[in-house]
């Protein structure tokens, strides 16, 4: 990059818990480079924000002023700066939150989160990732789920983002799987057991309730019979997901459904779906986040 | 005591996952003396558990041959030595498993914990709390429901625990309220309030699957309304018991119930089980686990 004598137009930031992405781009939309690293908000002090950013995007700046275009944790309460969320029925994208920087060569603009006052909801990232989406598929109209830590999932219609609700699936099963009895029985590996997962995902539909006392049974059953490690993680995986999707079943049962979100989880997602009779269509989150900054870009800086 | 010049004649042990405590007896089952540390198991390892106990009961020992009876983790495959389950329908007490001690000044007997073989399930050390509570209630016949990190509800006829299942619900709550993105609403406090408390019970009790999506819930309306941490404690609380009671409910339906935990817990168990129409009666875990101890005693050594 620095020896081609092209500096970016602009830079594009994905700020996260756990991670900070950057790219620089062309104003069409090209990316020139990346960058990234484990240095998420989480990690960081109010102090550090800027020190941080700078020292990933450093070789892309030149005497010239930049605009940053970042979404993500950067604009939480706890971030650099809060960038207030905009409350639906609205478009994904709507004006960005500018925050003075002490390096005149950057100025940085935050996208905002979405809220929902009835039935209490917040995004904050996910909304860039619709937005990217929606750059795509216009005329879209239905459900769009991303899976993560916090999964949403999303009703969209007429460009809106017209409701949406949190899942903390990913964090539970985290959370389950390291810090709980069940880590003696799950490990640390990745394999999941394909039967044993869509069986887990059959129980808790029918069942929801029975997720309570079939947790625990992941690890009585390995103690009593012995059990694989993926066999285990399986359960666990398709219990917790099982219930999520008997609780977000208004949202998908007879709707057109968009998968966005990283693609061992969209793989899970997209299987559990199908045995529901839904096909999803599938889009990797990384793609559609620049998409979204990219839209940001445009409309608004 | 080592003034009195009277020695047990035998020595309680309840050593469970993170505590250690230990009673000096008489063989009437009178406390002559108590200790207690939070040496438990899961911090210790094997070289350091006959030093560990010895610690706790030195003042206790005399010239003669003293026998420990003891229940808890202490009898898991990770702990002193293991004591194999034994199968339901069975008795909650039946044989001690013995552990050859370096000190010839005690010997080492160990309850084995029980296990379902069909919709797998095992517990350890609640079986010495209901060898305790039947020996108060020998024609005992319905539900026995002993809250904890694990809560087990068993189905008890005939002085036998005829089936049992596990619930990790308190694990849920620890992990939740502590490591999750919920302990910025919640706190480190210990109220509840009560109204948030019987208000959450009553929701997933109606629609279980409906937790996966209250539980994010609780942080957004403290995001956008402000919440009261020990309203969103009770939230926590009472949604996860909630799943717990729905899917528990072929147990406690219409059953006499008795609950044997600590005071606190205790306490939320009856609130959210009067609610269901049930009136349990309510008991004391550290008195029905050294009766049960002195059960084991008198019969099996």
């Amino acid at each position: 990059m620095q020896n081609e004598l092209t500096y970016p137009d602009w830079i594009a930031v994905d700020w996260g818990t756990s991670n900070l992405r950057v790219w620089a781009m062309t104003a069409d939309g090209e990316v020139l480079a990346q960058n990234g690293s484990d240095q998420g908000m989480s990690g960081l002090l109010p102090d550090e924000f800027e020190v941080t950013l700078l020292s990933h995007i450093a070789p892309w700046l030149g005497n010239d002023h930049i605009p940053v275009v970042a979404c993500g944790m950067v604009g939480a309460r706890q971030g650099w700066d809060e960038a207030p969320y905009r409350a639906v029925p609205t478009t994904p994208l709507g004006g960005l939150h500018t925050v003075a920087c002490r390096d005149s060569r950057i100025s940085m603009h935050i996208l905002p989160g979405l809220k929902q006052e009835r039935s209490a909801d917040v995004m904050r990232g996910e909304e860039t990732q619709i937005a990217g989406f929606l750059a795509d598929n216009p005329d879209f109209d239905g459900i769009l789920c991303l899976p993560g830590t916090h999964t949403k999932w999303a009703h969209i219609s007429a460009g809106e983002v017209v409701s949406f609700q949190t899942f903390m699936t990913g964090e539970l099963f985290d959370l389950l799987s390291r810090e709980s009895v069940l880590r003696h029985s799950i490990g640390e590996g990745k394999a999941i057991d394909q039967e044993a997962f869509a069986g887990a995902i059959a129980d808790t539909i029918s069942r929801p309730e029975a997720v309570a006392t079939q947790l625990f049974k992941i690890r009585a059953v390995d103690l009593l019979h012995g059990a694989d490690a993926s066999v285990s993680r399986a359960r666990l995986s398709g219990l917790l997901l099982g219930l999520e999707l008997a609780a977000a079943r208004p949202y998908w049962l007879g709707q057109s459904v968009a998968l966005i979100g990283a693609s061992a989880l969209n793989a899970l997602y997209e299987k559990a779906l199908l045995a529901q009779g839904v096909t999803p269509s599938v889009h990797d989150v990384d793609t559609t986040t620049l998409k979204g900054l990219f839209a940001a870009y445009k409309d608004h800086v």
